[in-house]
């Protein structure tokens, strides 16, 4: 049995791309962010974090988007998800997304989630003000890293860092934070992830009806 | 040839032990923060983030601490710094690491770099003011994984979660952001890290003049 625990929108959107593109048998288990479910206690029992994503197995519970995103590739290693029999091109994968988490959505969450890091409306602005420099920074050098005319993060074959990647995008160039014309590849890659099939099916699962 | 490049009290410690633990044969590359060296040329052109820890290999740079830390377990096996066998196991370090990063070392960001998520005193002042309560809760979390009498992050071996827990409690402890008595299995791991024979040379190579 797996589970992963899901919010419509939020990074647990990456896992859950990755466990369709790995054919894992998963069940998607939607928590109502509006509602406050990731606080309530029914939740806070399965994760004390009261965050998405979880991912709940026989063996009990995973957390931070990192860790699950790198566990699914070594599950199905027929998926090939991620160079598993190199460990340096492996610590590049988790280079990768490791940046994600903890400089580029911790930028973007300091406009989505400002209660999170300061009080008031006044900090809200100045962190509001701040996300757009952090964020073109971050992009720049995702866009340097990104390889011309290779279709994915880390060249030829789709790993867990596309779909991670392919989440951040559509956060930040849906509230116009970063501009696509500045980071022409990032917004092909972001084109590109979007018609994959895996993506597609995830995408329809979090816009029906609860 | 292995290179770490750190800035004394950085959390580039954490894998400046782990290096030490692995009795890896590296060189240590000392960053004067004051003058701002990592966001001089010279150091820009090795790692475009102008951060550290940056690890340099023959195969090129590593960056971020989770990725920095879990490539060392895998390329010292013998040292046993993470279940690399297991991946759940693994994935549960990988958790506990990028926790750390993401959320521990972000939150704590916000008192001693204020400017990466905001300009303005009072900006600064409500982030300062934020930052008990955010890490309380982090650490909270971090205590009740903690297995009584059991001596290391995951258990009875040490893994490379412990140094860098390590250097984030001696960071919240140094700045009294989170109370050691609040926190005693934290507290105690803290005491014991720190007596550690790879622990003390890293601390002494951080002291010593540049």
């Amino acid at each position: 049995m797996i589970r992963l625990y899901y919010a419509p929108g939020g990074c647990s959107r990456a896992p859950h791309i990755a466990l369709e593109e790995a054919g894992a048998d998963f069940e998607a288990v939607r928590l109502d962010f509006q509602r406050g479910e990731q606080r309530g206690p029914e939740y806070l029992a399965i994760n004390p974090k009261g965050r998405v994503p979880a991912l709940v197995t026989d063996q009990g519970l995973l957390t931070e988007c990192v860790a699950i995103l790198a566990w699914i590739a070594q599950s199905w290693p027929q998926a090939r998800l991620a160079p598993l029999d190199d460990p340096w091109a492996f610590a590049q994968v988790q280079s990768f997304n490791a940046f994600l988490a903890s400089s580029v959505h911790v930028a973007y969450a300091h406009v989505s989630r400002p209660g999170r890091y300061a009080d008031g409306a006044d900090a809200a602005a100045a962190m509001l003000a701040k996300a757009p420099e952090a964020l073109g920074g971050f992009f720049a050098l995702i866009e340097a890293q990104l390889a011309d005319g290779r279709p994915f993060v880390h060249g030829d074959g789709f790993t867990i860092s596309d779909p991670y990647l392919f989440v951040m995008t559509g956060w930040v160039f849906g509230r116009s934070l970063v501009d696509p014309k500045a980071v022409p590849r990032v917004a092909s890659h972001h084109a590109r992830i979007s018609e994959r099939p895996a993506v597609i099916r995830v995408l329809a699962r979090e816009a029906s009806e609860a």
